[in-house]
């Protein structure tokens, strides 16, 4: 094991507790949308002991409402900061972006958690907590990395520009706002949850609603009337038929162990008001997979084309189509070339710290990493400690050994591409890797 | 024609712009739940025009409570009065409850009505609004009998007690109020909208509320959760099963044009919180109907049983079985015996007015007539001018020729029933009866 490597091991190694605290603190700290303040203070104030340069705003909603891929329920951000900490290169290396989000989703129905959401409760080596998987934990593996090479008197090169940011789960607004402040750099890094796969490619989401109309009538002669409730079944199970055709046609190998690579989620139902009514409007809400491949505009003409044909057998559908509208979150797919060098990093520390090469997918779901690609210039990796399958889960959790194990795989990536600061001055890049990575691969 | 039934005919012809203007004003103060108030002062107001003895007050929540057949979601009914006009009769007659409710149900999607739901806008021949026909308009019926009795100077042996209550639509409450302040009657009338068919038999109802589980997680990996809405719709259909199997048990010939004797209906549903999570819990309401002939305990136990089944075909509703619970509005099943003297009283009458046979069903839907028979040991029949059809409905709409014939029909009726004073003293119920039905049926 080359020196580093070991250094860094040992660090990580030693300052295991440290760790499990700072995530518990944040675990503890709930910070659904509007309610993110407590939990960025967190973050703020160990980047500032970890002597790096803090940068924190409120976003301005009425500037980002001017921005085409702005996306959110509220346009009000006062009370729920971004967070950026920035570690200055030393000159000559590239930089990154580190880049998480500090969001969660809210904790749903509480009976089916066995403890409080927000305990951050430990058992055998798993801390459970809303938001301790997504993502959390990565935001603490990308701290200790950082903090790693800083205990370590390791001075990098290039800047790496740490990013704690609000609204990924409605959208992304924090991470345009870190883009429209001016962030960039030559390439980023999510650790969204991913258990430790690596996502070169990231699938694009985005929110509908559809309106299905009935006709209300006396429950007691709900036969003079048309329930919405029974329409929405039919709209909804030819929803189901529009998801089988999309997949169908997903050929990318790196989907290969994906169920279901672009899903489309209905994750609301509402309708009728009154039990002895014949509802006569039910609304559904959902979420639609959007392939890498594919633009938003693309998918959303082939859902509206293929909610028409309800008309074709159904009279009712063709004289009461339902209303399909496209609202709140958006995530745009994005993407890094598979050979890209950051990736080439990322793969060889794997194998150099897990002992086995690493699996590579796409990401089931959208994340920031689209806005970092199309809007901010900066292609992105997705890759991360965190349990994908308990991701807005109840007891949500995450293995606290993947979160150390990635803060090392991070903490050697950092150095092998923005590049080390020596003794010996001038030293090349490739130097540079040689003495990080030994007697080759 | 006898000669009270042209004096009363013509009286009506002579006030049907009268009583066309109370029944827009009626229909102009909205009175839905806890609004009720002002469409109440109206009606106080017109019955003390007309020198009824009034007793007009607000149901003691906390003494309702306490009564077995007592169904409201709230138990404060500050502002919502009942009111009751009491139309003496001189002695020896028998007395009736002429009941009818002042509370509409929501307007429900306002974008389905062509006026507003409170307009009372008229168009050829028609009322609408919402609670023109359920069923402020067989009350402007009711009180037109009892203005034709009163100045046409006829005197009633019995009693006619006037019931303008709340809460019909929600379980009773305002009936059930005026039962147990003591309000009693050899017989009851009540015109809640029956397209003037007459219906001896009432059918009970009562609501339910169906929570279905499901197993929350992201959208993007929605094949690791389970959707509460896709198990949703699996209840539904079990649930029209149900409806079915219930509905082929009914023999009853009043109920042979009826499509659905007793319908479930499915009136709310709701469930999950966010478009991007697989939800995890949705709940259906509903109202299930109650045939005449059985109890609502049998009903009950036939619904419970009936969920359980699911958890036959399908492991995880053996695991999680939906949960059933019976809350808010219950109508109790009334009925009365088809060859009682009101129904013959009745039926005489609608020939002599209508010049036809009357149109004799049970009703499809649960009305306070089953608390008047089975709290107020008063049988009631519910006969009105309503269309049935609209009920519930946008455009709810009424014919007012209907109101006009209807209020006609009680007119002579109340004068069977209750009998008429006359000049020679003595005169039997039957001599009575003479000189209202002149020559022979």
């Amino acid at each position: 094991m080359p020196d580093i490597q070991k250094r860094i091991n040992q660090w990580i190694k030693d300052h295991r507790e440290e760790g499990t605290n700072l995530l518990q603190k944040m675990v503890q700290a709930p910070s659904t949308q509007g309610n993110e303040a407590g939990a960025q203070a967190i973050v703020a104030q160990k980047l500032q002991e970890m002597g790096l340069q803090i940068d924190s705003w409120e976003p301005d909603g009425s500037e980002l409402k001017k921005h085409s891929y702005f996306y959110s329920p509220r346009s009000e951000f006062s009370n729920s900061p971004n967070v950026v900490g920035i570690m200055k290169g030393t000159g000559g290396g590239r930089s990154i972006i580190l880049n998480g989000h500090i969001d969660v989703v809210p904790d749903g129905d509480r009976d089916q958690w066995d403890d409080d959401p927000y305990s951050g409760a430990i058992k055998n080596g798993r801390m459970f907590g809303r938001g301790v998987t997504d993502m959390k934990g990565g935001n603490v593996s990308l701290i200790l990395a950082m903090q790693a090479l800083k205990e370590n008197g390791i001075q990098l090169k290039g800047d790496v520009i740490f990013q704690s940011v609000i609204e990924e789960e409605s959208g992304g607004a924090g991470t345009l706002a870190a883009v429209l402040r001016g962030y960039k750099a030559d390439a980023a890094l999510i650790p969204e949850p991913t258990n430790m796969r690596i996502f070169p490619k990231q699938q694009g989401s985005m929110w509908f609603r559809i309106h299905v109309k009935g006709r209300s009538a006396h429950g007691g002669t709900r036969y003079e009337g048309v329930s919405a409730i029974e329409k929405s079944m039919t709209v909804i199970n030819h929803i189901r038929a529009l998801e089988e055709k999309r997949n169908a046609r997903i050929s990318d190998p790196l989907y290969q162990n994906t169920p279901i690579p672009i899903p489309i989620n209905l994750g609301v139902i509402e309708g009728g008001n009154w039990p002895s009514s014949v509802p006569d409007l039910v609304k559904v809400e959902g979420r639609m997979g959007v392939a890498p491949e594919e633009t938003m505009e693309q998918a959303k003409d082939e859902m509206a084309a293929w909610l028409l044909k309800l008309g074709e057998a159904d009279q009712w559908f063709k004289e009461n189509p339902p209303v399909l509208e496209w609202f709140g979150a958006r995530w745009v797919p994005g993407s890094i070339d598979v050979e890209h060098e950051l990736m080439n990093a990322l793969v060889h520390q794997y194998r150099q710290v897990a002992g086995q090469d690493p699996v590579i997918e796409a990401s089931p779901w959208g994340t920031d990493g689209g806005l970092l690609t199309h809007v901010g210039e900066t292609p992105a990796i997705v890759f991360g400690p965190g349990v994908t399958e308990v991701a807005h889960y109840p007891n949500e959790y995450i293995l606290l050994d993947n979160v150390f194990s990635t803060a090392e795989i991070i903490a050697l990536t950092l150095i092998q591409w923005c590049g080390m600061e020596t003794e010996q001055d001038g030293v090349t890049q490739s130097g540079t890797r040689e003495t990080i990575l030994g007697n080759g691969n």
